[in-house]
């Protein structure tokens, strides 16, 4: 049977795209959602795999496509990337007092202990792929193509049923020993997936009090 | 009437996706393409200020939501955009061979001269919003987040049938002062937007034979 990405890429004829679609790219940009409480329900590895060639469908610069997967499945590395982000966690705790101490200490901000899926994302900064195009005065994104992989993935997956939690609290040179990625890889993001256990539309650090949506940030300058 | 992020914002059940939802977005993710070659046709603003709500719905670290928006309007400025453009494209082709070199300037790497629309997107990492959530270890998860908000309208101009190109060939400090724009803010995206003049499933780099899809960064890394 052909996979979504085969029937997308074979098509001869420019798709359209109508209002009710529209509409649902709307919900699911709406409902997204950074996941951090995850079923312990396995996923069927063929799903993981069509993500996978969706997420290598990312612009990047000079088509440099610089995102490299690491599937986290050893019990031994995943009890040390959770060592690795329980240390920076307590450490970035220590730096909030008072009521922000409090909630930051009620947060659970990974779910690296129950997420059956596992997937750190690197960029590689030494890609010849590209030949250097876009990134002479910009190198950095080669970096950001390797982060649009990962929310392309993130909008596929969501459209999946799954859930996705991006895990930025940890020592990304730490991970990179633990995972033993070639020189030249930098980790971009650290994500845990599975099937959630609670769906919302509001973003978790806003239930709890953290951070709020801020519409200051939808302002226009005008130049 | 209600606009589709009013609709899917005050959505009191949580939303399914269907398979044909999912090939639909597999064919955006497939067709979404760096467009260079606009109409000179004018963009409805109703519809960019969709698309800029849209993109506010991206994720972002701590819910920092630290992307910033620039309409860039001004005769005098997008001519000195274009120049920043020049300068930097002349010297990077400099640095190529060849037939790399004759490949490289036959490109076509902008529409800045023919765009309707453009959008200089920052990152303003100088925020309080977040509180500095998930950015200790890892800061440049904030201009990521920026990085994100661009896919994020980027995917959204798209269904709309509108093409956008993220312009990376300049220098990012000669922006921020052609743009006057506030101290903290660092440059993550220029964009160019408008209706292309021509639709491709393949990306145009591939097309004129700079850059092919490369399997290999399909693979993953078992660990």
């Amino acid at each position: 049977m052909a996979t979504q990405l085969q029937r997308a890429s074979n098509a001869t004829t420019t798709p359209s795209f109508d209002a009710s679609f529209r509409q649902s790219l709307a919900d699911l940009l709406a409902w997204r959602r950074d996941v951090r409480r995850f079923l312990a329900d396995p996923v069927d590895p063929a799903v993981i795999d069509e993500l996978l060639d969706l997420a290598c469908l990312a612009p990047s610069v000079g088509n440099s496509q610089p995102w490299r997967f690491v599937s986290v499945e050893s019990p031994e590395r995943r009890t040390e990337i959770r060592a690795n982000f329980e240390d920076c966690n307590a450490k970035a705790l220590g730096g909030y007092a008072g009521e922000k101490a409090a909630i930051y200490a009620g947060l659970k901000l990974s779910g690296l202990a129950e997420a059956p899926v596992q997937l750190a994302v690197f960029a590689d900064e030494e890609t010849e792929a590209g030949a250097g195009l876009g990134r002479q005065t910009m190198p950095e994104t080669l970096r950001y193509s390797a982060a649009l992989a990962v929310h392309t993935l993130w909008l596929a997956a969501r459209a999946q049923g799954l859930g996705v939690g991006w895990v930025s609290i940890l020592d990304p040179a730490r991970v990179s020993g633990t995972l033993e990625t070639p020189a030249g890889w930098s980790l971009v993001a650290y994500l845990c997936l599975g099937y959630p256990v609670e769906e919302h539309v509001d973003p978790e650090l806003q239930r709890f009090g953290w951070q709020a949506r801020d519409a200051a940030c939808r302002r226009v300058l005008v130049r």
